[in-house]
């Protein structure tokens, strides 16, 4: 089937489980599930429609604790057909939700403070939730290659995953990455194509692919394949959920890239309470950017529903999206829950690395210093309540982003006695 | 409580769940439990003794399948007390069991293969698992301080689970390890002693600071925890014939450092047994060694029963101990399954490396290397029965040896636009 940007109005008979067709987020118009991410009518985001009507509440949450110990206990609210968890995929998800009675000790939180630690993924990053959806869909379309424009864990996560699946993967980098991304790429084999030029240049590069015959019979995970590929972020708000007792939490605090992460994570909360499988109670979205990258943060602060874009400069590059597609929606979520968006500076972020995993043993990276910066930045100016519960995202891996706390090292350097020992205090 | 190499006759009124005693495992002389790890008859090494008597299978089995996600489910067959899983601990384990059918095609394997990946840990090694079991015998022993020596993955698992079982840490490491590693180890706030010397002068130094009032308070989870410590392996053949729908594989290959983990797997699957959770049915064990550092290949090979040291110059740097102290057990366990001890060379190791991430989008570290190359020639060899079930070890993550596969890279460069893509024959 070939690539498309705008939705036709041809029929899809593809199973994908639940998901009845693709509905604009402007303009409410549909059109047939199909590789599209573009409304025909007004150009909107185009997203998942479902049919959830048969479902009895209880039967649904039976199936799903006894499902897999993945994002597949959840395919009854997922574009993926019944039978997903036979197929070859790289089943991420699951991942833990620390109890984080330390950091919450030193925070001040009473009402009880956990981390989802999305670092526990099979390439260590949430990444993988996003790609494992796109892997379903692209199967289900025909598709034999996956493909993704990327500055580090969508590559790895694009390369793992087609590696598993059983497709070709060309994935595409600014040629001059740093050697070890490269590495964490090139690993699994696929191509792995270094563009000479900027991730500006390189997504350009990917939009005229899109549109040529040469793209004939590839999926874009993050562009033709977005509307399932964003899916994946659902499952963040159903583990939380499920793992708190089938309980939403009081508030939670989610990084903001694309802002697509949030939107979903919001969407997945409102299907579990139209579900039935948890409580219709309110619950605040708190959004966490970088200072070098605070688009919607900026356009919360001073009231705008629009996001002027910017040109990041921030240690976290997993988050450096100067003009995040979905900020318009994020506003409108953190503003309807009573959340906010708030940001850190590069030095707040380090030290929110080192303070999670000098408290709780969790060695995150940037995005995830990000988020545990804003928690404390937003309990200090009382927007969060400590005395209720506060969920964190912790959505990588320290080990992927070293450079950023580089100057952490030996605390003594000593001979090998036990004088020496003495000497510097240790015993 | 004081530190003391070997064991005295006190009586112990700790709280260590089913574990009663400790034993030796030459003469058989026992102990009460206590951090010993030396019989005081004959030096040989204590490991722990169980009463596992009062169990009923299948009570014990509903039990292990509606407890936590991770190692805790066997809480009832660890030196851990019952409410163990309420403590704060970075609770390891549960770990993707990979059905790699991808990898089993390509190595003509039929019977089913399947990856351990231990790499899904919290510091993304199976050193999780037995720090772990050693944080619970260094609270019931009342110690303050966790150390150990290290030269990486036993640091950050230190580090880590220490801060979040609320210790104070104190790891002692070669002054001139990578930045890398040391930031890996450094980043959980604990101290990290560098000290001027070789890892072996770091042994020295801390077995020297065990036997003094300096070391009062101290757990040292691989010498005066060690029985412990070293139950912590029995979890992975728990989880694998769990995983297995209670089924003992036909043939597992482990890889050796100290051995440890291998005769502590192989007294796992002999409990299970007992207990009735799994068939008694024949298994073969397999060890896996770099051949740069192979003292127990080299002596299953010439037909010894001890192992003569060797100097290690390998890349599997986690496997790297020329003189293992389990290696006779490792001869025996191997000789009496019928199974066989092998070693592959470095070249084999990256190309194992490069093999596991190609078919299943694993990336391992040098050690899972040496497990899937031994794997690769004991069936070439055939001394694997491909026809028969097959589990494989990966015990850590490839982000920490991306020095072994750094020559992994860009399959091409182009400019920004189609025609470049075409010359390249990418389309």
């Amino acid at each position: 089937m070939a690539a498309q940007t705008v939705a036709s109005t041809t029929e899809s008979t593809v199973d994908l489980g639940p998901a009845t067709a693709l509905s604009c987020r402007e303009c409410g118009h549909r059109v047939p599930l199909g590789p599209v991410f573009a409304c025909e009518e007004c150009f909107g985001p185009l997203e998942i429609a479902y049919d959830f009507s048969a479902y009895d509440t209880e039967e649904l949450r039976k199936t799903i604790e006894a499902g897999p110990a993945n994002i597949w206990r959840y395919a009854p609210l997922l574009p993926v057909p019944a039978d997903v968890a036979t197929k070859p995929n790289i089943n991420p998800g699951w991942t833990k939700l620390v109890k984080a009675d330390n950091l919450a000790r030193e925070l001040g939180v009473t009402g009880g403070l956990y981390v989802k630690d999305d670092s526990g993924n099979p390439t260590h990053s949430f990444k993988d939730r996003v790609v494992a959806q796109a892997v379903e869909a692209a199967r289900a379309f025909g598709y034999t290659t996956l493909s993704c424009s990327s500055t580090g864990n969508l590559a790895g996560a694009v390369g793992a995953a087609a590696a598993r699946a059983g497709f070709r993967s060309c994935v595409f980098i600014p040629h001059d990455l740093e050697q070890g991304k490269i590495v964490m790429a090139a690993i699994y084999g696929g191509e792995l194509v270094g563009i000479e030029g900027n991730y500006d240049d390189v997504n350009r590069f990917c939009s005229e692919l899109i549109g040529d015959p040469a793209g004939e019979g590839w999926g874009f995970v993050n562009v033709n394949l977005r509307p399932y590929y964003a899916e994946g972020s659902k499952t963040l708000a159903y583990e939380i959920c499920e793992q708190l007792g089938w309980r939403i939490p009081d508030q939670l605090v989610i990084p903001i890239a694309s802002g697509s992460q949030l939107t979903k994570i919001d969407k997945g909360l409102q299907e579990l309470i139209k579900l039935g499988l948890v409580e219709d109670r309110p619950y605040k979205i708190f959004g966490a950017q970088a200072e070098g990258c605070s688009p919607v943060s900026v356009a919360y602060k001073e009231g705008h529903d629009v996001v002027r874009p910017q040109k990041p400069n921030t240690i976290a590059k997993s988050l450096a999206i100067g003009n995040p597609a979905d900020g318009p929606y994020v506003l409108d979520i953190a503003r309807r829950t009573g959340g906010a968006v708030e940001d850190v500076n590069d030095e707040q972020v380090v030290d929110a690395i080192k303070l999670l995993a000098r408290t709780e043993g969790i060695f995150a990276e940037t995005a995830g210093g990000v988020t545990v910066g804003v928690t404390k930045k937003l309990i200090e100016n009382g927007l969060i309540d400590p005395a209720k519960t506060v969920v964190v995202l912790n959505t990588g891996d320290g080990l992927k982003t070293l450079d950023a706390v580089a100057g952490t090292g030996l605390t003594a350097t000593i001979r090998p006695n036990l004088e020496s020992f003495r000497e510097a205090g240790l015993a």
